[in-house]
């Protein structure tokens, strides 16, 4: 069980920003720090941007910054909004489904009920929360 | 987030046997039942004969069959004994892990703890439940 690449640089992009609210940065400098792709790292942006929780300014002095407020923004919340989907099992999309015993299956509805208990205990904590304990961006 | 197919296609086979616990079953007819590949399905029935929950009688009238006692499994910890890791992002395995924030983030605390109410939410239920409200194999 995971979640994609996407939203877990999407997190990780959100932490760094919020680490430093006051402060421009790049979508260069996070990628060094974390290792990972700047190409990819650029479609995460756009699309926090798209979600109003990051601003960018460009030109010279320009750069990517967090929104006021969103180191209030709930992690269940969040990651239900930057995963692709959030189908655990072909059959929860209806569109893509194949499997002939939807009709009568039971364990759909246990995992949709285990999703929601995954994203209510994600949703017990903020964006704050998650970089209280202290976040060197210089390491 | 999402379970991967093996993990999908493990947990409906133990359902389709476990809609029919004294006959024979055979891979043939649990692929074409759901329509999934054979080749994908023989090593998910290898691993759930591996587990103990499904036995194996070759030669002719021969099949696989589930073993007595398995409609009592939970369904979270079915599900985490058949997916490969439970790495809901990659710092969860230490091995593989690239991210240099996670000696100080209390992001994978978070994660590991819905993760946790994931499989426990799921645990509520057991094999014998996901088939309760009928389960057609003629279909």
């Amino acid at each position: 069980m995971h979640l994609t690449s996407f939203t877990d640089y999407g997190l990780r992009t959100l932490m760094y920003l919020a680490a430093c609210p006051e402060e421009m940065s790049s979508v260069k400098e996070i990628s060094e720090h974390y290792g990972i792709s700047r190409n990819h790292l650029v479609k995460v942006v756009h699309r926090l941007s798209q979600l109003g929780y990051i601003k960018t300014l460009k030109g010279k002095g320009g750069g990517i910054q967090i929104v006021n407020g969103t180191e209030k923004l709930r992690l269940g919340d969040l990651i239900t909004q930057l995963e692709p989907n959030m189908t655990v099992v072909e059959c929860f999309n209806p569109e893509t489904n194949t499997c002939n015993i939807s009709g009568t299956c039971n364990l759909k509805h246990y995992l949709f009920e285990s999703t929601k208990s995954f994203t209510d205990t994600m949703n017990k904590y903020t964006l704050a929360d998650a970089v209280s304990s202290g976040f060197d961006i210089e390491s």
